[in-house]
Formats: structure tokens, sequence, C-alpha cells
């Protein structure tokens, strides 16, 4: 089965399982013949992940410096291998996309969720996801899971990955045809029904 | 002499003479007891420098990628080195600022100008200089000058050098009180006498 390009976006904090999640569609669109591209933002070409060095590793990088890599990152990664892969059909499936960056820059340093959503949507040219899957849990509860402190991002407070939550939460419920909501703390197998079942629906996935 | 701070921005293609005029204009401005800070963009702070690598010598940077960077580069080093130093009263001479990257992004590579300056205006926070001198040389001159090929934006045709020289020249003609045009032709002493005259005519240097 070959066909017009899907992409899909996974978003949700630090813990969340969004890996496994991305990790159990990729197998079910192979699984039926579709070629799959397993990506992640930052980081998904050889610039994004010296970018993504920058960030997640670097010294103090000043706010809206942060949320311009992070646009760069994006730009670069829709050019040059989002973009061609759904133009050859594949299946393009996202760790992190443009809300990510929104809420993580915008709402949660208070840099203008707005002013950041512009400079996102001009980096990769308007092009978004057909599905943005949110896996939420609780703040507290991906603070739980991370345990120990990895990198910069993960160690800020509650309350900030609170924000970060809510701006997920809010562009879902902005945008329903879009997004899937799944609860995080269900099992994982079940999340993953869940997800399936949206594709199915889409015509994606048979069902 | 301490007093409120001052910031003068150069530009102009590369091979005007830019940097033997910030340093002429540097040592004036020391000669009456003023603290100078001098720097660059893309580079001036520990960040800046790793964007320039990125942007000057790494593989291909998709376009909007390269506006982003800059853009960050610029975020970064307003608010850690400019926008203090300022504060301190001191001198900031910037070999490249804001008016680079909306001509080389914007005007030479069809991003459109207005959007790739409102990005820019937005990385700094709308810190803009005081006054900033446009060295002024023809794009074939400055071919002649920089003589081997050092860098992929030094390697552009000469056609994008005359876009980008054209983008320097509407900018001052549209702001004639923050601009200077000097011709970048001249013996550097006579352009550094008119630079001269245009601080002392703001009250910045002693006649």
């Amino acid at each position: 089965m070959t066909g017009v390009g899907i992409f899909i976006a996974f978003e949700g904090g630090d813990g969340a399982g969004k890996s496994t999640q991305v990790a159990l569609l990729a197998d079910a669109f192979e699984h039926v013949g579709r070629e799959v591209v397993r990506t992640r933002q930052p980081g998904g070409t050889d610039l994004g992940a010296q970018i993504r060095e920058l960030l997640l590793h670097g010294d103090h990088v000043s706010p809206r410096a942060e949320a311009l890599l992070f646009a760069a990152d994006k730009a670069h990664h829709a050019d040059l291998l989002i973009r061609p892969a759904l133009t050859a059909g594949q299946v393009v499936i996202c760790d992190r996309y443009v809300d990510s960056s929104v809420a993580y820059q915008g709402a949660g340093r208070d840099l203008g969720a707005d002013e950041v959503h512009q400079i996102q949507s001009w980096a990769v040219d308007g092009l978004m996801p057909d599905l943005t899957v949110v896996v939420d849990i609780p703040a507290e509860e991906g603070r739980r899971r991370r345990g120990a402190v990895h990198d910069r991002l993960e160690a800020e407070a509650d309350d900030y990955h609170e924000a970060v939550r809510q701006h997920f939460l809010a562009m879902a419920a902005g945008h329903p045809e879009r997004y899937l909501v799944v609860d995080g703390t269900w099992p994982p197998e079940e999340i993953h029904r869940e997800i399936h079942r949206a594709c199915t629906v889409r015509g994606w996935l048979p069902a």
C-alpha cells in the first residue's frame, strides 16, 4: 500500500511515554507495508543534532535565542526531511514539533505564545501535522517518571511543566479535528489502541 | 568622561573595509576616555561563535534555518553583551547587526525582507543602534578586494551582493537620521574623518 504522505506529531511533557508510542505506531504502519520516517525535534538532522547540543547541554542561552534556535532546527528539518518524505508518500512520525516550541518557549517563558507561534509557523513555511497526539500526564507524574535530572530543560520546576501541559491541552481543545489527547497514565498498550483507532477513523490504517 | 551608552553598527559588503573603520572609531572613543566594546555578528558571544561555525563552514543550511540562526545569535548577543554594556555607559561598536541579516537573508534570498526584519526585531527586543554606518562599495570592487573565496556566503554571485548593497542604501535613505553612508572606495583616513564628524555632530566625540 502506497499513497499520499501522512504527518503525525507527538507532543507531551518529558516522561509522558511519547517514545514508546512513536515506536508502537511506527510498527503498526510498517506492518501494513508503509514506509515510516521516525524523527524528532530538536535534532532530526545533522544541523539539528548540533543545535540540540547547544540547547540542551550548553551554558545559559537567552530565552529569545532559545526560541529562535528551536525554530531554526524546525525550518531545516521541515525542508530537508519532512517535506521530501511526505512528497514520496511516506509516513512521518515526529517526536515534538511546533507546539512544543510554542509551549516551552512561549507559554512557559512569557515570551508571548502568539509571537513564538508566528515565528515557528514561518520557520516551517506553514507545514503542519495531519494529526497531533498529545500524551498527557500531570507535571508531578512526569517528574516522578524522569527520576534523575538529565538536562537543563528537564530541571525546570513543576509549575513550568504544568503551564506547558495546559498549552498542549488548550491547542487540542481549539482544534479537535487535528488533535488527539490520550491519558499518559494508562498502560502503553491501551494508549496505543486509542491512537490506532484515530488512524483507522482517518483511513490511514485498516481496522 | 562617562555618560550614557552609545550603540554604533557598521554595515556593508564583505571587503568594504568595515574592520578598519571599527578599529579607527574605537581608538577615537578610547582616546577621549570612553570604554569601548567591539563586537561582531554573527559570533560576538560563545554561543554566537558556535552558531557562526554552523553558518559559515557547515554543510547546506536551509534558507529559513539560516535566517533564524542569525536571529538567535542576535538575540543572545543583545541580551548578554550589548544591553549590559550600554547600561554601564559603554560605547558598543558592532560589525554587522540586524540590517545585515535582513539584507542577506531577506532581500538576497527572497524570503521576504519584511518578515525577516520582523523576526530580527523580535530577536533583539527592539534594540536598535543609535547610528548605523554603511560602508558602501560596488559589488565587483568587493569581489576584487576579497580575492580568494573564504566561506560559503562570500562565494555568492555579484548580483546577490548588489541586491544586498541596494538594501543597505534603501534602509539609509529611509532613515537618514539614524544612518551614515560613506564611500568605501575612499582612503580609510578620509572615511574615518566622515564617521568622526557624524559622532561630533551628535555630541559623542569632541570636535
